[in-house]
Order: C-alpha cells, then structure tokens, then sequence
C-alpha cells in the first residue's frame, strides 16, 4: 500500500510529537526525497520543510524551484524568496506562520548556515538533534525500497563481472576505477552511490582509499572493490577482493578469516538481533584469529538512500533490528603496508533470518589476468 | 609557485585574525581539501581541522582515516577517535588543547551534528559563519586551477558533441542523460560535476528539471543540456539549448535574446568589476526584450572545486572581481508550460577583460536528428 504525502508528512509529525517538539525540519536529502517523493537540490539556497507535532506543514522555498515545487501537492502554506531579496525575511515570516518554541532538525544534513538562519529568525527557538528519530523512519524498507535496492545490486553485480573479465596486469587502479564507473552507467546505473575505491596492493588495506594513477597492478596483489550502483534513489554498497594471477598462503589464510566472519554476521542477522550482537559475532571471529591486529572498522551500517545510514552495526548499539532492515556486512582485515581484505555484503533482516541482497560469489578468487 | 602544507594552513590562520576570531574549522569539502590537498570522506563521521589565528593547528580525526590523513604530514597534535567509543570525549580533549573561545566554520559546509559535538565539548564557544572569507580563499584561481578547470570543461564538450550526434526523436530524456554520463566518463571524467539536467520541451523551462523516463522527444522540441564533468577536483558546469529538426520563430527571438544576454557578460566581465555589474548587464538584456516575464534566476556563480561557491553573480553583491575568478555566465527564459532557453559558459576573468574557458559553439542549432 502506497502511503500519500498526507500520510508520510504524518509520520514526521508523530517524530516530532515522539520528540517531545514543537516541530520537524527537513532539508533537502533523504529524508526530505522521501517525504516528498521528489527529490530536491540545495547548494547554497535554503530549502526547508517544517512539519508540526499537529497543524499544517509549511515551507521555505528558492523561488527559481516553484515550478518544481508544484509538482510536489504541497498543501501546506509557502514562503518562498528571490536570490536577490535573501532569505532572512522569509524566515522570519516563516518562523512567525508557525509559532513554535522548539524543532528538531537532521544533525547530519542539515548545515550550520540553516541553523543560523533560523536562530536570527527566532533566537529564542531550541534546536535539537533529531537525526536519529527522523531517519529512522527511513530504517524499515518498503517493497518498493527493496526493489530499488535490489536494482542498484544487481547493476553493480553485472558490472564487476564485466570489469573483473578485463582487468590486465599493468594497469593502473584508475584504469579499472574508470572501466568499472563505465560499466555500472552501461548496466544501468542512474548515478554512482559514492565514488568507487579501487585499491590494489599496499593501497587496499586503507579502508578509504582513492585510486592512484601512478600504480600498476601487478601479480600477487590483492585487488579491492567497493562500490555501488544508485537507482531509483536507492544505493548499493559492495566490497570484493580479488587477487591478480596467484594468492599467498598468507593472503588465504586472511581471505578465509574474512568470509568466516562475514558469513557469521548472515548467520545471526534475524528480526530482533541487536546492532551489538551482530557486531560482536562477525567481529568476534576476527578476534579470535591470528590477524586480530588487523581490524580496524565496526562490521557495517544501514544501506538505502543514503549510502550510511542507520543502524551502525557496531559493539555498543543495543538497538533492536526489525524485519525490513537492510545493512551492509562487511568484515575486513587490513595490515598497513602490506594488504586488506574486506567482502561486504547488503542484507536484508527478516522475521526468520536474513536474504543477502548481494549474490555475487564471494569465495576466494584469483583473476588470470 | 606551489604552495605549501604549512602556507596554506597560514592562510586559514589569516582568515581567522581577519574575522577576529580566535581559530578557524574545516570539515570534509572543499576547502578541507585545498587546505590538505588531498581528499577525506566525512559521512556520519566527525573530522576537523582547527587552524588558530596564531600557534599550531590540530585535528580530529576518525580512527579509521588515520592511515590516510599520515599521508598528509600534517604537523599538529590529532585526537582520534574510533566508532565504539563515540567522539564526545575527543572533541573535549581537542577543544582543551586549543584553548579557544571563538571560532569560525563553513556555514555551507559543516553539519549541525558537529556544531552540536563543539558546544557539547565548550558550551561557551562562540561558533561564527565563516563561509564567506574561508571559501573566499579559493576564488582566485591558480595556474593549476585554471589548468584543472580548462581539463574538466574540454571533457565535458566532447561529450556533448559526441551526444548530439545521436540524438533521435523518440528518445527519452533520460536515454539522452545516459548517453551523455556514459560519454562524460568515456572521455575522462573522474566524476560528474552534478547530476546532469537533460530537458525537452515543457520541461526545460524548469531550472532545475530531472529528466524524464515517460517524455519521448519530438520535432520541434527545444532540448538544453546543463551539466559538467569533475576533473582533478574542479566542476566544469555548462548549458547549452538546442532544437530538434526545427525552431519557431518564438524559439529564435529568445534564444537570441539570451544570446545577446551571454555575449554582454562576457563584454564586461573584467578585473575591478562587480558581481552586481555584471548581473545589472546581463539581466538588462534580458528585461529590455519582450519576455521580461521570464526572467527567473540570476546570472551565474562562481566555479571551482564547488559547482555553486562565491562570487555568486546577482544584483547587490557590490564585491569587486579579482582576475582570476572564474564564474558561470548563464541567463536564460523560462516559459513555464513552453519551452526555457539557457546558454551557460564558465568564464575567467583577466586583467583586462575575460576568456570563456566554454568554447562550444552557441549560434542557435537545429539537429536534424
């Protein structure tokens, strides 16, 4: 069943009334797409939407995206301002429309400019960090969310088989960082969810690393992928290593830790885990092995609009995983210098267990190249 | 002359003695960047670097960037943190350390979850919007700027010509976009510049159109293309407005009104102008025709490693353009149900005059698709 932007304005002011405000606010991002169903650009113009715990919503719109705004339905009332005239009057106007004493807004996207603007509209409002509450709602997926996770998936899958067929000793990683953006565009891809790493050798046990132009790959390196696609607003999250030509029987014996690991974490992913327990399982294995001083990142994170999001699967976060959850599990071990492993995997929690969303193979594969 | 790790950190310490602050904040973007030279990830992770108006720098860094940020040789004292233990307690040690009272941030860059972690740690920090003199440090371009920006700007025109050459009406607006992302990184994109707009029709009246999966494109459609490869770090960011097989007589008179509208700024623009005298030229042209009603956004902004950064190019910023600036000469029309025009070039502006780093064609083009 479809919710209507009736219902879904709904759901945040529930938030709001949860939170003990007066008020939500949304600025452009996953939250405000997902509330709208369209999705908005920012940059330096202010864009916000303001749901009550009761009352009309109201919003504070770039006037150059009225037209696009219309499209929206927005029933509640509009204040709108020109590049040239600033923004601060309508604030104010905004501020005084709703008559509010406290908002809660998303810590993690909204930006202090905003925040600011607000505090010179009312310098009396309390603004609170409701960033965990509001995206939260966006933590149990809909059908709808898991098809276009799904779709995200599946472009990323077909687009590593591709570029894994095509890797060549020699090349640089930003050679096969650019064949792999092609391919995923060529699979279908409406953007990148972030940009890749491609990490070879040494630079594949930084668990962010940028691709180096200046590196060739060579045999016996460990090659890394971690990348997605994003369709239909929806991101993909995947890590695979590979090795070039042949692997060490170091790089074996750290290859099989990981996958045991991470397939641990789809062993005890199930409705009513908690982030913790999770985290304690598939890092627990890690732990327990000889490259224990190789870790160096909790086991995963929520995968939907955003490419991190809540839960952060991680020691410490007591909070109960509902059917519906998708997160990413993603052990790794990274010796400094020398080379990392990381396999991650989207999964997806049920009432019984858990579905990997993720389907490509995982056991240990050495490219001919 | 390159400069230097601890030249550039002395400019941020500039900036914060000009602001009369105490020390000056960068979190992941652009300016992080400049400053490091070198590109972090942020996410939902705090990451900081405190630069005071005199003494030494220090950062916060997440636990898993520290491999990264060695790279760097940043020369002051780093509190990391790792996931399990939060960052509260960091930002208290680093907040000690710099024993500070004021401090100035990216108002359009950091999120409120950090200005939330900074008052946490020191209730009595006084945190002002420095946005304008921090990210005023990148307007002048550098010779390896300009160099970054001319690269990203000729990807981006090959890709367009490569993309015209293949439109057929009955595509969809987002066949065209792909198309054109596909050539974007066939030609050496390191990453989009921005989603691109890709809009036939009624839909390219909308400033900011998504394009369109349902929308077939037909005779007599006007076709604008706003869009930018990233290359080395800088936005290439340009708009061109075509029709396909034919152009009403209407089609004509705007587009060369805006034409005219481009070529003014162009006329201007030089070293000792204002923001506000250019946009005064540019948009004159445009009110002085008979679509003054359709006058919707303002000239351009500035461009660099930001799509959208200052000067921003609009009627009441009086501020005085540098040689070495480089901004976004784009007026258009807009006829809301019709049909918008927009030509958009990326201009540096010289001593004496200004070079439109854009060299594609803009004489008003029919395909014969």
């Amino acid at each position: 069943m479809t919710q209507t932007l009736t219902d879904r304005l709904s759901d945040y002011a529930a938030v709001a009334a949860d939170l003990g405000v007066d008020a939500v606010a949304l600025v452009p991002g996953p939250n405000f797409t997902r509330a709208l169903n369209q999705s908005f650009m920012s940059h330096e113009r202010p864009f916000l939407l303001v749901i009550p715990a009761s009352g009309a919503a109201a919003a504070l719109v770039p006037n150059l995206e009225l037209r696009s705004w219309d499209l929206v339905g927005f029933p509640g009332a509009v204040f709108d301002w020109r590049d040239q005239d600033g923004y601060d009057a309508s604030f104010a106007a905004l501020c005084a429309h709703l008559n509010i004493s406290s908002l809660a807004v998303e810590g993690q996207v909204m930006r202090v400019f905003v925040h600011h603007a607000l505090k010179t509209a009312q310098p009396g409002l309390r603004i609170v960090d409701g960033e965990k509450a509001i995206s939260g709602l966006r933590m149990i997926k809909t059908p709808q969310d898991i098809a276009a996770l799904q779709a995200a998936i599946d472009i990323s899958e077909r687009a590593l088989n591709h570029v894994l067929g095509n890797v060549r000793l020699g090349q640089s990683e930003t050679d096969i960082e650019q064949a792999l953006i092609q391919a995923l565009f060529a699979e279908g891809a409406d953007d990148l969810a972030f940009t890749p790493i491609v990490a070879a050798g040494d630079n594949s046990a930084r668990p962010h690393a940028h691709a180096r132009a200046d590196y060739a790959v060579k045999a016996g390196d460990a090659l890394l992928f971690d990348f997605g696609a994003r369709k239909h607003g929806f991101a993909a999250d995947i890590t695979r290593t590979v090795f070039l030509r042949h692997a060490s029987d170091e790089a074996h014996e750290v290859y099989g830790t990981v996958l045991r690991a991470n397939l641990r974490g789809h062993e005890v992913a199930r409705a009513g885990v908690t982030a913790h327990e999770i985290d304690d399982a598939v890092t627990g294995v890690l732990e327990a092995s000889a490259f224990a001083d190789r870790i160096r990142t909790k086991t995963g994170h929520g995968l939907g609009r955003d490419v991190h999001e809540a839960p952060y699967i991680m020691r410490g976060n007591h909070m109960t995983l509902p059917a519906g959850t998708v997160f990413t599990n993603e052990p790794g071990l990274y010796d400094i210098g020398n080379f990392g492993v990381r396999i991650e995997d989207d999964v997806l929690i049920t009432e019984t267990g858990c579905t990997s969303l993720t389907r490509f193979p995982k056991e240990l594969t050495v490219l001919p190249c």
